[in-house]
């Protein structure tokens, strides 16, 4: 070929010492399961000093370091600092705790280094399975909940409005597209109809009832007054565990209500979904089957590390409708041979993809559906549990009703109103915090900032919400003498 | 506490038999880096047998199935039939290749399982630092380029816009906005600006000149047409790499027309804006430092594991206001203290983020930047290399000029036309594909059908190159006689 002139020599960001890499990767290994094996003696959580922080102000690495210096690096100045959501008494928001073999199969899977779309395919043909889909709808694993909330409502515009969304835009609209969810809803639906250009005064906002349940009536009303007024009503949005209180709305209502308003039905399942996998809280989530589209995530119940959520949709040419686009570079060769990709890419936003499906798959078998049911099960019967000490306790106040894996309560001191508290409870949660021993979150419920256990840990026990009880009174005790 | 009743005993999804699992780990490492290791001996591609498809329609597991058994069944039926692009003759598409520490890196990103805000902000500094950026500037990790383009987008959308889109939607805009971009611009594009609402027929394509740039008279023409007609144009996205033939737009022009019209300057740069790095290809990306958002990938160029790109914004109070919202349950302690995210939620749709920032952190460091400068210049000058090997065949004729790392060619024969010779170079990039030998894919350009290397992979040499030459002659005779 053209070799006549000289040629430079090539290189590769491949090592030259492979063995070395071995060796740091059987390293890593060791010290990634010992960590997790023994999570339970080390802090929930700590704060950064502020030498760690400023190593991570250096400016661009020009040349190479040693591996084992970089690991070092990771070792001192990260791996110390991090969240703490791995941890057994960790409960702060919604964020879940990862497994042993789920994190092996990232390994795998940036190894592979493409998404595959048989195994991300069989992944969702069970989770159709298990949560009442039929096996004609169409799925999509996503980074979460919020990219597929995004995707749900967005194939739920374009499906609803009645003229050529994708190509005209919604400024084509001759009547406001209005969609509804209850108060309490998570904000990643307002993100999402931000993003879609439908403006956020479009979602319509309803009342929730002394259970945190949208208020049927008031939903109906509302829907009746935006046709009066004009618009156009094309969406509701149902929660399956809301993120303050674990409210799961009435599902099969609103199914019932979008059948006969001839609404979409989208259900935001972000963990609440999962409760369909047990025998105490199956009934609750009853109508979700129901959906038109449904989001949740697999990094939260489910367990597994992130990032890792799914959109269903029950009409798999309205999901395709939605995305599809096929320019040149991408069109399939004739007759179906050659390289062609699972047509996945069609049903979202993203085109290069990873493969996150690995690890629901090799979870799925490591530990059947049945464990995870009875994981999701002890989760909220120890939410329960929770709930009963802080009802035993005069010193503690539960702020709504438990229904699910969320508990919401407050220190109590005799004379303060509830701005004393309010200021006494969040003190509370920052020194629970930075001591280490018990991370929940907090929230504001009804005017009353309360600590909230948002709990999707498989790792807590009974003993660890006890500890929770213990501290809180403890720390709210000191906190008032000084 | 309440201890009368009987407690059900608990279980965890931890291992009992944490030896077995460590083993397992070993032997994933083991096997992942020796496959990386001798890949070029295995086929680039293989087609999937009926009976492996057939594997993957079973129904849900129920019960746990042993960890070497489901270990087993990825070697045999998931890791065979990947796409391929880890090899050193895949050149499909622009797909990235992985590193061996990128992998590893994967590994204990899933083991810390949250993003660190300080790595992923140092890793954005960097960026800011190579691609001309202010210091000053926002930028957020994304799964990749499409959802960077999104993010730019949408920012872009809310600043120009002229009134409160987020909360009032696209239906309020008094002029249709309009945008701008070249016709050999990438589909990301269009799908943003279809999800963003604005409607496909927003975006304004204009012609290319003979070297597939954005033709920046007619671009001009059509801005005026466009405000002439009461449309509101708001933004020129222009492309740094183009897929089809890697050509890069006229930036600094672009810059300068967005600067006279007052438009936003979106630059979509997945893998071009990487030439910033080479002392031979800098140059044809000078301007792109001056747009108001960039978007780029880490996992086509820069080499990484997918999924990593990110979106950089000039002005981060642009960025913020496009996307910040605090519910009750994520609002910051008082005072600071407690646990904070480092807020980079409020530069996106994401929530839940997982820590994609380490195998950036950590590859970074591994090579220095100057040797990613290297090897892009390599991948570069080795196209060069592809184009004068198919400039010297007769059989051969490229159907592109050759300015980056993408190389557009077709095998000729004498007496076909242009449809026949369509078919032919079809056929020959299927046989191309099944025989396992090298991996481009295929393209139309100006109605050819033509064989596409889309080159960012750290493993070729020279000689790769000559088994693609000699393989397309050898097909495409064999094709032509039978």
């Amino acid at each position: 070929m053209v070799q006549e002139k000289a040629m430079p020599s090539e290189e590769t960001l491949d090592p030259e010492d492979w063995e070395s890499m071995r060796a740091l990767g059987h390293r890593m290994v060791d010290d990634m399961l010992d960590d997790m094996k023994t999570i339970r003696e080390r802090p929930v959580w700590q704060p950064t000093p502020d030498q760690v922080k400023a190593h991570f102000k250096r400016p661009v690495p020009l040349d190479p370091q040693p591996l084992e210096e970089i690991y070092e690096e990771f070792l001192e100045n990260v791996l110390p600092y991090r969240r703490g959501n791995i941890h057994p008494r960790f409960w702060a928001w919604v964020v879940g705790t990862g497994t042993p073999l789920g994190v092996l199969a990232e390994l795998l899977a940036a190894s592979v280094n493409s998404a595959n779309s048989r195994v991300e395919k069989q992944v969702i043909d069970w989770f159709k399975e298990v949560l009442g889909f039929p096996a004609s709808a169409s799925g999509l694993l996503t980074s979460g909940c919020s990219a597929a909330n995004l995707i749900g409502l967005a194939v739920a515009r374009n499906t609803k409005a009645g003229f050529d969304v994708r190509r005209e835009g919604i400024q084509a609209t001759p009547h406001k597209m209005v969609l509804y969810a209850s108060q309490e809803i998570h904000m990643s639906i307002q993100k999402a109809v931000e993003l879609l250009g439908l403006g956020s005064d479009a979602l319509r906002l309803v009342p929730v009832n002394d259970d945190f349940q949208v208020d049927l009536e008031a939903l109906k009303a509302t829907i009746a007054q935006d046709r009066q007024d004009g618009h156009l009503p094309f969406c509701v949005v149902g929660a399956a565990g809301t993120t303050n209180t674990g409210a799961i709305d009435d599902l099969s209502a609103l199914a019932d209500v979008c059948l006969q308003e001839n609404l979409w039905f989208h259900v935001d399942g972000a963990f609440g979904a999962w409760a369909a996998l047990t025998p105490g809280a199956r009934n609750q989530v009853a109508g979700m089957e129901r959906a038109d589209s449904l989001a949740f995530d697999l990094h939260k119940w489910m367990y597994m590390p992130k990032e890792i959520g799914c959109v269903l949709v029950r009409r798999e040419e309205e999901h395709r409708k939605a995305f599809s686009l096929t320019p040149a570079y991408l069109a399939r060769g004739e007759g179906g041979r050659g390289m062609t990709g699972g047509g996945l890419r069609n049903y979202g936003f993203q085109l290069s993809r990873g493969f996150r499906a690995l690890k629901a798959w090799m979870s799925l078998k490591e530990h059947g559906i049945r464990k995870y049911g009875r994981l999701i099960q002890q989760n909220i019967d120890q939410a329960r549990y929770l709930a009963e000490l802080i009802d035993a306790a005069p010193e503690l106040e539960l702020a709504a009703p438990v229904t699910l894996n969320v508990v919401c309560f407050r220190y109590l001191r005799p004379g303060l109103g509830d701005a004393a508290l309010n200021a006494l409870n969040k003190e509370i949660l920052v020194e629970l915090q930075e001591q280490g021993i018990v991370v929940p979150s907090g929230t504001t419920i009804r005017g009353k900032y309360v600590l909230r256990v948002g709990h999707t840990n498989h790792r807590s026990r009974r003993e660890d919400f006890d500890i929770l009880v213990c501290e809180v009174i403890r720390i709210g005790k000191a906190l008032s003498l000084s």
